[in-house]
This record gives structure tokens, C-alpha cells and sequence, in this order.
């Protein structure tokens, strides 16, 4: 892990720019830094730069309440090369979406599957090496989408001991197998009129999730509208599991 | 409304029976009593006296932040005179359930409809009578089962700002009319393993209610074992929305 960039918010916030191997990604760590800070996994449907005013925001947020927080770009995200069946696939969804068809599952094996396979070991990775730092303990959250990335971590990672998955994009039903194994605390959001996103596939994840303790919380406002009640409600989870 | 008997809690709080015309009913009224409360209208599943640990609990809670709360009893429940066509579905329901056999709507039509018919006039009058108290301001709330009639009443009673309703029984399909009606901001409790409950006919209620603001907070725990988290963050949407 390489750090490329440094600046200092007014708030305190570390903001640090990093490569690991050839994945960029953003650490935010908060201004106490007496103690080894917990940790969030930050993520997000891809492109690094483009989120990043979202990003910043959830990393500070969670940063005023101790928290280091980090994000990586996807597999084919941002400036990484493509991912060329995912590519097909994603064209293929919005044709299907776009002529108001079902989007078959096999659609969706395509496009989720060569971006969980190859993000799950990145976002291990990425841990590594950021527990190797002094400034960072734990325990380790994951938080946001792509909910097929979050939950395949969950139920791999036993260094993440709680999640909060928006529920925002597709997941294929064979990965449904992921969720059965999934046994931490979970905080699902749910966007209930989100015009690009399978309701009754998220709902049925969510039934599908082995979790004891798991908590859905649907709420109005299209995709990208969630409440800030809804994220501060995400915050107090995090705060009674990773504290 | 006549009062016939009165106690103070160590909190302050003060709990008052009463009785208006035939109906039983308990109010409690929080120790600072500078300016008129803001009220909320508890429901329960009848029986007020075998649910009196639960709802005092929830009373001097939401009186700890300001709140005045009421209760009276369900048509037909504790001492009050039997519905009799009521009783005779509860058999039935309860038959179905047992035989594993699908809820038919008629039996669910003949369970709730005669409750919802008596309790919102009930209701209604409780409100007509308690706004008259100088201890007593708005806006007013609706927290708690069953869930048809706290959503006739928010359907049409203008007074009730904002509800907090628990998904834990059964709606007449015949009834969505009545959640289609409903634009007040809504938040509703589902209990997601509540073994007794029918999880469609609640997904699909939430999906019918006219709010734009509407949230739904689907918890594990089975029908009695709504988290604690889960009660706090009622109680955090009726400050939002009642102060």
C-alpha cells in the first residue's frame, strides 16, 4: 500500500489517496487519533471519482464518530480496465430493463459475478494491509453496495463483524447461497420505489440472509434517495456493533 | 370523560384512569406540565389490563421526552361486551392457521371490519374529549396495533399527524382502500418471522399506503420481540414529525 496524496479537512479528517497493487482507493481516518480507530469498508457502484462527494461525506460522517473509513475502485470501475462479459451484460440489463422485460438471471450472473470474484480478494487485500497500520484497529464494518460484493465479503471475511448492504442492484439468485451463510448482524436498505432495482429480489435476499439479527429498512425516494434519517439510523447500527 | 383514579410514578409521570361513556381507558401525562402535550394514541390488541406492563412501558417512555399517551380498550376486549361475529372468525382464523390452510379475506373481513367500525368513532371521541384538557395540546400521533384501524384513522382523522403503525395482524384486502387514502408520514413496524402473521398481506399494505414519506422496519424476534433499537427509533420519528 503506496500513498500518493494527503490533504486535512477542517474537521481533522485525514484524507489519504493510495495504491495497492494497482487498485486505487481513498483512506479517511478521524482527528482523535489516540486509539486504533474501527474501521468501514465504504461501497459503491463504481467510479471512485465520480461518487466521491458522496463518499467524502459518508467518510466524515462516520469519521465524527470515530471511524476510519475506506473505499477502493471496482473491478472495471473508474480508470481499470473493463471488464468486457460484465460490459455485454450491462447493456444486455438495460436493453431488458429498457423494453420492460424481467431481467433473466443469467443476465445478472454476467454482469455480478467476475465483479464479486474479483472484488471479495481486493477488499481482503485492502485490509491487510490497512490493519497493519497503528492508526486503525477495529472491529471492521462493510457498508453500501454492490450488495452481491458485501454480502459474498460477509460471509467469507470473519474479520467483518457487521454490515450495512443497500440493497440497490441486482443479485443473482445462485448467490443467494452467500446470503444462507451470512451469520453477522445486518442493516439492509432498501430504496422501495427504486425504478432500476428488483424489489422482490431484494426482499427475497433478504428473507435469505442466515443473520439472527438483521433489520430491513425500506423507505421512499428513487435510487439515489435515501433519507438522512435512513443513514443516520445505519450509523447508530454501526455504532451498537462495532463499539 | 370521568377520571376515577390517579397515580404518580417516581418519574412523574401521571397515570389516570377514566372512563368515557362505556369505554375504559388509561392516560398518562408527563411530570413537566408547562406547555400542552403533544399526544400519542396507543394502540394495542385489546385487553387492556393483560397488556398494561407493555403499554405503561411505552407510556413512560414517550412521556420522558414530552409526550402525554392514551389507551382505551378494543371493542369487545377485557370487560367489554363481545363482538360475537368477531369471536366466531377468530375461531375460523385460528382454525386455518392451525390446519396450515391460506387465510381466506372473508374471514379476515368478519375479524376486522366490526373492530375497525367501533374503534375509529371510539377513537375519535377519546381525541374529542382529551383536546379539551389544557395538559393536553397536538399534534397528535397514532403508535401501535391493529394496524387496520390505525390506518382508517389516519385515513380520516385529520388531527393525527403521523403514525407508527405495527404490522403484526391481519387487513381486509377490501381495506387498502382505506391505505391508499393515507398521506400522513407512516412509520411501520413488521416483525419478519411474526409466525402468526401473513408477511405478503403486510408487504403489500406498505407498498399501498398514499404517503410519500413512508418507512418500513422489518425486525427478527418473532410477534412479541420488537427490538429495543426498533422502539427507539419510533420514538425518534415522532420528534421528527410531533414536535
Amino acid at each position: 500500500m503506496r500513498f500518493i496524496s494527503e490533504q486535512r479537512f477542517d474537521d481533522g479528517v485525514l484524507e489519504r489517496e493510495f495504491i495497492l497493487g494497482d487498485i486505487p482507493g481513498i483512506l479517511w481516518t478521524p482527528a482523535s487519533g489516540a486509539a486504533p480507530a474501527p474501521l468501514i469498508l465504504m461501497g459503491h457502484p463504481g467510479g471512485v471519482r465520480k461518487m466521491y462527494p458522496r463518499l467524502v461525506a459518508r467518510a466524515r460522517h462516520a469519521a465524527a464518530s470515530g471511524y476510519a473509513a475506506v473505499t477502493i475502485e471496482l473491478p472495471g470501475g473508474g480508470d481499470r480496465p473493463r471488464i468486457a462479459a460484465a460490459e455485454e451484460a450491462r447493456v444486455d440489463l438495460r436493453r431488458a430493463v429498457e423494453a420492460g422485460e424481467p431481467v433473466s438471471d443469467e443476465i445478472v450472473v454476467r454482469l455480478v459475478l467476475p465483479l464479486v470474484e474479483k472484488a471479495v480478494p481486493e477488499w481482503q487485500a485492502t485490509l491487510d494491509a490497512l490493519l497493519e497500520l497503528p492508526e486503525i484497529g477495529g472491529p471492521v464494518g462493510y457498508s453500501g453496495g454492490v450488495i452481491a460484493i458485501g454480502t459474498r465479503l460477509a460471509a467469507v471475511e470473519p474479520r467483518i463483524s457487521a454490515a450495512v448492504l443497500f440493497a440497490g442492484s441486482y443479485v443473482p439468485r445462485s448467490l443467494f447461497e452467500d446470503a444462507r451463510r451470512v451469520t453477522i448482524p445486518l442493516h439492509v436498505l432498501l430504496q422501495w420505489d427504486d425504478e432500476g432495482n428488483d424489489r422482490q429480489l431484494a426482499l427475497d435476499l433478504f428473507d435469505a440472509f442466515g443473520s439472527k439479527e438483521k433489520t430491513l429498512q425500506a423507505n421512499m425516494g428513487g435510487h439515489t434517495g435515501v433519507p438522512r434519517f435512513a443513514g443516520e439510523e445505519a450509523g447508530r447500527f454501526f455504532d451498537r456493533h462495532l463499539r
